[in-house]
């Protein structure tokens, strides 16, 4: 089983964006030499600065690495930085470790955990919650999902990334893990924009409301960090609609897929695609407050 | 305008159930002479085994009392103690305040403040939200309606019941902002019975999700008390499902009446319809999942 040691075990990273640039430069400030690869290669010239070797491809990077993380967008990018024909499995050196953990289909991380397999490698899933800010603080919650002697062996580099490491069990328990968060943040925001909606509209101060209901059961992160934002006015992301969309779909279909029935999860996608059509796909999720003011023909700001 | 004085002023309380009954005694520790009515004397008897005056209606305890209490169930209840031939307003001298602490219809709350006037009184809404076990140890949350010079004159007795005292406005405003209390709790718990049935049937340990989840941008107080009961099975209330569902009827009605549209409650109200169905109207909130379950046609305990 791999050993993870700075100065000499070599980490590739690919997927420098808002959250992967900053998670790759808390492995480089540990010490570990770091290869990056990126759609667009400005993203990570910070990391280039920094010391970091570049890529041409995710398998030029695979061949030259011991554990190769990847933090991309959609599941089409995991798929094709993974398993494409440049991908980073054509490169997986036996004993060598993929780290997917971008938000993806539960689906996809075992199809990956057998390409990796086949090559003598491992792959683990191991999506994230915590935002931009849980990536530039370390602070990041990773639900891990693969071979549990391989996440052990791991552990020091997923330290150096989040504060808490869950284990979930086999390859796609993971992303499994994450929709349950996703899931249960679907519906925490219907109840947060319904409830101030209502507060506005009989006429209460939606601040003092959120101060006498926002301790008590009701409570939750999201009333508390991000309705004083909606009262506001401000809905920049935080996290981005088109992305809490995407995850959505996934959990939808894999509910379906499992012969479950998640009536609330399925309402908040449906608004969520009323937020999109009124333009604010890459606004924060809640923005959904337009969604509904929109439904009861309440100006909408831009 | 009253002045509250212990050993003075004269409290009367009406409706002594698992709220009430606390609540009360707290306000006998503090020094008040106590008067209670009750539907059924039974639920008195410990209030009045520690010296408080058995009253034969609302209107003779009113007029006995200088601040009058009622926490009693429905909004029926309320109408009849308060309005009815021999409630509280039949009774109520100039300058007495009656505070309705039901959670109760924001219309009838304005409709009983007329009548206060109408007699030289006042009265205050001042529905809280905290449960059984914050009514036992004072620590509720109250939220108060009414003219603000009387919830200001009132506020000793509201700091011997509650911990946070939120002032939202004239009468029916207290009532309003229980409201946004029961439409985030609502569509927060549908989160929460839907990320868990998905994490069962993924596979998953609910409880180590829970761990990954419970405190990130997913995490509210439901997921983290009222989760760990529904892994176990435990539906024990907490908060009745009845009562939970007049709650969500008032907002219903008064989100028609305002002209908003609130789909994520209008749905859990549907599926709590369905959660009393199967004969847990008396379970608390979190007995939601079995609705769920039921809808997936899974094993629904009893």
């Amino acid at each position: 089983m791999i050993k993870i040691q700075p100065g000499q075990t070599r980490i590739g990273w690919i997927g420098t964006g808002v959250m992967g640039g900053p998670m790759a430069s808390h492995l480089a400030r540990a010490g570990y030499a770091l290869a990056v690869y990126n759609r667009t290669r400005a993203k990570a010239e910070a990391l280039l600065d920094g010391g970091a070797v570049w890529a041409e491809s995710p398998q030029q990077l695979a061949e030259r690495s011991d554990v190769i993380f990847t933090m991309v967008g959609f599941p089409q990018d995991v798929r094709e930085v993974i398993l494409g024909p440049e991908g980073v499995v054509r490169g997986l050196a036996p004993g060598a470790v993929l780290v997917d953990m971008t938000t993806s289909e539960p689906a996809l991380a075992e199809e990956i955990g057998r390409a990796c397999e086949a090559k003598g490698g491992f792959a683990l899933d191991a999506p994230v919650s915590g935002g931009d800010v849980g990536a530039r603080n370390a602070a990041l919650s990773i639900m891990v999902g693969g071979a549990a002697e391989v996440v052990e062996a791991l552990m020091p580099l997923f330290r150096c990334l989040g504060q808490k490491i869950g284990y979930h069990g086999v390859s796609g328990a993971g992303q499994h893990a994450k929709m349950c968060n996703q899931i249960l943040i679907a519906s925490t925001m219907i109840g947060v924009v319904e409830s101030l909606l209502y507060a506005c509209r009989a006429g209460l101060d939606p601040a003092r409301v959120i101060e006498s209901i926002g301790s008590g059961a009701a409570g939750s992160w999201s009333i508390n960090n991000l309705g004083p934002r909606i009262i506001r006015g401000d809905f920049s992301p935080g996290f981005y609609v088109d992305h809490f969309i995407k995850d959505m779909g996934i959990a939808l279909a894999e509910a379906q897929r499992m012969g479950i029935v998640l009536p609330g999860l399925a309402l908040a996608y449906q608004l969520y695609l009323s937020v999109r059509a009124l333009g604010h796909g890459r606004s924060g999720t809640h923005a959904l407050m337009l969604a509904l003011k929109n439904m009861c023909n309440m100006r909408v700001g831009s």
